[in-house]
């Protein structure tokens, strides 16, 4: 989804932040960071569904890290839904915010868009922001930085601005 | 929901696509492109709600054509969500993406919005885009074309952005 | 969430507007305006997640007032969802739509954001609208004016467009 038109733009801000989804597996409920929620008749909440995966709702509670390291000093929170929308591979739609809450970062930033999980970068709307990105658009590209079985995923987005205020 | 203000504007771009939604019924699990996967309280998720029909919501991976005929080829796909949210009529909310891949289409559009299914023609908000669409914004008026009991669904939206990039 | 920035702009147009949500307990049938229809694994979905409230989803239909009176008669329905997200604290995320249908406003306005519920004032991203609030963004200020138990929820909400059409 690189545009012809993004050429013409610079961003006049952006940011890069990971975040980290534990997805509760029935037994991990001290670590766990999301769980899902739905899943299509038949299939149970404790594991994403198999041949007909199409219907998984997750609700996030992540933490964000300025690295690649879930034990690093979190910054915020990543909130909101990851709902897994195909049957024959594995895509997503995303409906989050970003919560930051540093001295540095104050305010939080609101995307939603279509994650095809499989792509390498994958590009979403930024719709909105408060506080330190109050009324902020842009877009950002999410990359899987890593992923542990179908527990732990750690993803990197870099945020671009390309509305400032 | 015509806007006094609509008048003084011209779209910079527009689209008309068609979507197909085939909700999955418990039997047509080759067919469907969308699954039911919560219900109210004492429902179950292979048909919509009776009497208290708040909150079914449904998970789409539909396919999307250029004409109102549902085995044309698909120039993307419609993925997100569709909330049914009323208990005395219907009415729904919706979150998704148009996912486009073709060569004269290249890229994601945004939706978000209430959609009182049964009004003619009504508009949601187009809030971002990425790749083709990149940063643009507009309305959706979304009508209801055809459907066939309550299986099938084939929605045709007019898509007329005012703001491009 | 407040911005340094805000500072620098007026808002083009304000609105303050309450809605009234009463969650389905599994009697209320008749009155309740919000149903919650997903639960994290192991809990039922007439009552808020216990220690591990980690992944509700509510579903909304809830009247809007102009004053702070359940009983006023209603400008129009707040549609959409309503998701709690996290395990230690409680915090939601949003996404709805104010849908109005007054001689004064016709039209809806389209939320998304995170709300830490016990932040006396939460700013959310107004990322859209149609009819009267064509293309309008802007933030809106959530305050919990009161509440009943676990039952019944009254939020003021101040709308401030900074982008009119």
């Amino acid at each position: 989804f690189l545009s012809k038109k993004t050429k013409h733009h610079k961003p006049c801000k952006t940011l890069v932040l990971y975040f980290h989804d534990i997805i509760y597996n029935g037994k991990n409920t001290a670590n766990a960071t999301s769980a899902i929620v739905t899943a299509p008749p038949g299939y149970n909440l404790t594991i994403l569904a198999g041949n007909f995966h199409l219907g998984n709702i997750a609700v996030l509670d992540d933490p964000i890290t300025l690295d690649n390291n879930l034990h690093s000093k979190p910054v915020g929170q990543a909130q909101g839904l990851h709902m897994y929308d195909t049957k024959n591979t594995f895509t997503a739609w995303l409906g989050f915010s970003f919560v930051l809450n540093t001295t540095e970062y104050k305010g939080s930033i609101n995307f939603i868009g279509a994650d095809p999980t499989l792509v390498e970068e994958r590009d979403i709307s930024v719709v909105g922001g408060t506080g330190e990105f109050f009324m902020h658009r842009g877009i950002a590209t999410i990359m899987t930085d890593t992923f542990e079985g179908e527990v732990y995923f750690r993803l990197r987005v870099d945020i671009k601005f390309y509305e400032c205020w």
